[in-house]
């Protein structure tokens, strides 16, 4: 690959997950084969990357190539077109590694209108990082990665709910290093109960994710700590109408909704600017997840240990059975050992 | 590793080779967790990496935490010291990995009493990338590799002169890119004559080093492709004051020296604000640079050929016979193959 365009595929990765529900993009400005810009996409609402690439540039932009990790916009969003400005900065060529397929009118056609040189050079790489974000995009919901801690025979806990096996330092920094990567954090009711757990990133220097809780039923009381640790800020998501009347701290947020499906809290979620979530939650919202076919990246940890018993805690159970032609299916993306712990990583078919 | 730190040396090594006498260095700019800045040092002369991500930051730096691949510079060059940008933009924390032993006054220090918050951070990633250019930096030369194409028996042609199946189509790309990372590339006139060279990088997009020639007895006609070719500079070094007489484009520079041997070249490019030189050259010019102890850096490629004979072409051939602990000492860093040849590169012990 072309170097200055894997530069800037790896500017895009530097700011992933902190860009809402925007792609996260990275540009390189290059000017007689030295690199005269360079940035990325930071935050929704803000330059976008070959913005602040440009304008690194500067007067050298002139007659130079922009490589973008993404075909670059066409819209009036928050920010004026990007179209514009790379036709405004006197570029002479554009080379970009992926099709932005939500744009109405396609970036290179403008381009090229404006007697510009434009080159499609489709990355594998890019490919894979932006195939869940159009997906998310066009169902208006966010990319979402559920994240299980397992024995190697698929339960998060004994039969009578033991589950502190879970606690291995190598798999938490791990696990930190994904919160941060994303916009927010789900869990259920039944781990804020069981766990009165914080749900933060204990890494130096790293960002907080909104923490979302799914309490379908209303049955916490909002004294667990999550809910007055001024941390981050605690959305909960419910259907009854009284927990809105429960006195809590201004850092949570009750959220009603009539039907508390998985599909209807990713909606609205995402009207809020979530543009990925990370699930780690018990059996039953992790079912409710899988089942909604909404887990574009599944994340399994199998600790060295089978548990057995009657399986009360599997982590994928359902009600109604499936043939084998229906189940969810996915490809292994990658696996690692952490720690004494297999961590598999796996993509949606 | 802090993944912004990785981050500030993933920018640093996009600008590898096009900073000249200066380190290449790259910075992020973090603010509760969120990059607002990013930036590299893209060209001697110009903002360092430090003002890029702090002017990309603006308002934002205030409180923020930067991180730097090396030590913040506390020197008036050609810019003002970064440390007192980094204080005045009201930056908190300071992290780096790599200290800048070339610094008179250590930017650690300043920063310190100037109430912010250092952190040195060691990677070994990073004292990699900077250690040769200290080492080179202290000696006022440039950071030498030299490469070499060799038969498995260490020869660069038969004892008749051929040498055609260098050209290998894997390994010359492989050379074109190393080619690009450098600010010269250096040959001996005995090449020059023989392979009538162009010496360019044949990569879409990628800059032309400057061609340096070594021809001491100014033997050289001038009338080869290389001189006239209107791509990129040629310097050709001499001890023959006649050379200066002879006609040639206006990108050829005759450079006499009184004695051209390779420290005086490589301190005289230095001075000419050449950082790192590659040198591709046939075994009399290979010889005295690997004599001369300036090589850091030893890329060789074997072909799977024997080629026996006498060894007229060896690529290591001295007059005087050194004892084996004082022969020159190499480290294996890397070995791969690339289109049925070995790469394997070393670095100077």
């Amino acid at each position: 690959m072309n170097r200055f365009l894997q530069n800037a595929i790896q500017l895009a990765k530097m700011a992933e997950g902190q860009t809402g529900v925007n792609p996260a993009v990275g540009s390189v400005v290059v000017k007689d084969g030295w690199i005269v810009g360079l940035g990325a996409h930071l935050k929704q609402g803000e330059r976008h990357a070959e913005v602040q690439a440009l304008d690194m540039a500067g007067d050298q932009a002139q007659g130079a190539t922009i490589y973008v990790s993404l075909e670059p916009c066409t819209h009036f969003g928050s920010t004026p077109p990007c179209v514009n400005k790379i036709i405004e900065a006197g570029i002479k060529k554009v080379v970009y590694a992926m099709k932005d397929i939500s744009l109405d009118s396609p970036g290179d056609d403008i381009l090229q209108s404006a007697g510009i040189e434009v080159e499609y050079q489709h990355q594998a790489q890019a490919e894979l990082m932006y195939k869940d974000f159009f997906k998310a995009k066009s169902e208006n919901i966010p990319e979402v990665t559920l994240k299980v801690s397992v024995s190697l025979d698929g339960k998060q806990a004994t039969d009578t709910g033991q589950s502190q096996w879970i606690t291995n330092p190598g798999v938490k920094q791990d696990v930190f290093k994904h919160r941060a990567r994303h916009d927010a954090l789900l869990t259920g009711a039944g781990t804020v109960q069981a766990d009165n757990p914080s749900l933060t990133v204990r890494l130096e220097g790293e960002r907080q994710p909104v923490r979302v809780i799914l309490d379908r039923s209303g049955r916490l009381n909002l004294q667990q700590q999550i809910f007055h640790d001024q941390q981050t800020p605690v959305w909960l998501y419910t259907e009854n109408k009284e927990m809105l009347n429960k006195e809590h701290s201004n850092q949570v947020k009750i959220i009603l909704l009539e039907d508390c499906s998985i599909k209807n809290i990713l909606q609205d979620l995402y009207h809020n600017g979530i543009g990925s979530l990370y699930v780690e939650a018990g059996p039953n919202v992790s079912s409710q997840f899988l089942q909604s076919e909404c887990v574009q990246t599944l994340i399994i940890y199998y600790a060295p240990k089978v548990i057995g018993g009657s399986g009360k805690y599997q982590f994928y159970q359902t009600d109604n059975v499936l043939s084998l032609d229906k189940i969810p299916q996915f490809e292994i993306a990658n696996s690692e050992i952490i720690d004494q712990n297999i961590k598999v990583s796996l993509r949606k078919k």
